[in-house]
């Protein structure tokens, strides 16, 4: 199971600093009553985030505070902790079943991250991979977006994910990738330990990581537009390989 | 093709309203320079629809304004126009298909609609038929989300998707509902004109709606949270239609 740690951030100056830097803040604590500029600034940065407001009287604030200078203001932030790769084979192992691992070629949009570990939970995979760099990473939005499917599903960081798929082959993996130009899924061999490899949402799967793959799928499109959404096509492939596997 | 009409909004209160009461804006044109309180309003709530704000002169405005009092700021808004039942009817007879319709029970998530959408152009669906209470209709978002499919895929909006789904019977199609508590989807029958019925991101497909189908097919499930996202679903189910029809 997935460690959650919560922390948070006090003071004016820290919290609009965290919502700009992009940090997803899970709740936050206002003293209410209080609406000087800089508390207005930290309101508009929630309301844009989606971030629940907590209006409370100081007694309240005082007694949360670590610092003892929250200025009127307190952020809770959620910090999932990442599991190591042998989480995801001790799963498959506990299940009796050939390893099914999803990795994400960086993946860019929280929410399709968390779909993504929600498909991943329900078609049965034992885990997820990410790369250390430029993706997104585990915030409150993919906690949410994920429907607690990260508190099952092991999310592991790599710092290589071509060199994670090399380590993995030599574990007994298949890996296979979507993309355009590659055989209809329906008639690939997906049984047996696979990993699928998803790529990111404009680019698709990098060069670098297709060339490790062994087989490329592709997803019959029959419309007028190029690609499904990201978790939508993870989805679709999932579910061939559940077919393939389980049927 | 869908028939897209633009129209614009003039004047702070019109604006400030039109934000408030949900209608998605395109692009904001502001006079450069205005900062009082009205059209800070209109900023933030701009901000948090990420509508694009353009910073114009007053000789642009006023050459733009066709009420020639847009007070500092024109709002405009994309309007896509729904298409009639015979629209599906006509695309999957000029394919030489059988039709292949989604229906949608009260999908209420703009970006879940855009994504189901993209994904019925994708599966080859010839049109999508939502509610035309309750759920969320044809916004900017849900067409930048649909990215592009609702340019070529027919929208349709019933009064009642009971009485649309009895009309439809008589008309040939067959109604597939996704429930968990259905046959498992490898092993119903999803050939021939059929009717993929897609039920709410909270509450699934209501209960008269899913006594007017003829199949319930469940995706099955091995993880240990519920349910998949709607547009996930959506795509899953659409695809094992795909499957049984082109292979």
């Amino acid at each position: 199971m997935q460690q959650v740690n919560e922390f948070q951030i006090e003071g004016r100056n820290a919290v609009i600093e965290a919502f700009r830097s992009g940090k997803t803040i899970d709740r936050l604590f206002i003293l209410d009553g209080c609406q000087d500029g800089p508390i207005s600034t930290i309101k508009r940065e929630a309301r844009k985030q989606d971030t629940v407001i907590k209006y409370v009287a100081k007694e309240r604030l005082d007694q949360m505070s670590e610092t003892g200078k929250h200025q009127g203001v307190i952020a809770v932030m959620a910090a999932y902790e990442y599991s190591e790769l042998e989480d995801i084979f001790k799963k498959a192992e506990e299940k009796g079943e050939d390893p099914f691992i999803f990795l994400l070629d960086n993946i860019e949009d929280p929410h399709n991250l968390g779909a993504i570990i929600r498909t991943a939970n329900l078609a049965g995979a034992h885990g997820v991979i990410i790369p250390k760099n430029r993706a997104v990473g585990l915030t409150a939005t993919v906690a949410r977006t994920s429907a607690g499917a990260l508190n099952y599903t092991p999310v592991v960081k790599v710092t290589n994910l071509s060199q994670t798929i090399e380590d993995l082959k030599k574990r007994g993996l298949w890996f296979v990738c979507a993309d355009m130009d590659g055989d209809v899924m329906y008639r690939c061999n997906l049984k047996g330990p696979i990993g699928l490899v998803i790529g990111n949402e404009g680019e698709g799967v990098g060069r670098l990581v297709k060339e490790k793959c062994d087989f490329v799928a592709s997803i019959p499109m029959k419309g007028d537009i190029d690609s499904l959404n990201a978790s939508v096509a993870a989805g679709v492939l999932a579910y061939e390989i559940v077919r393939q596997r389980f049927q």
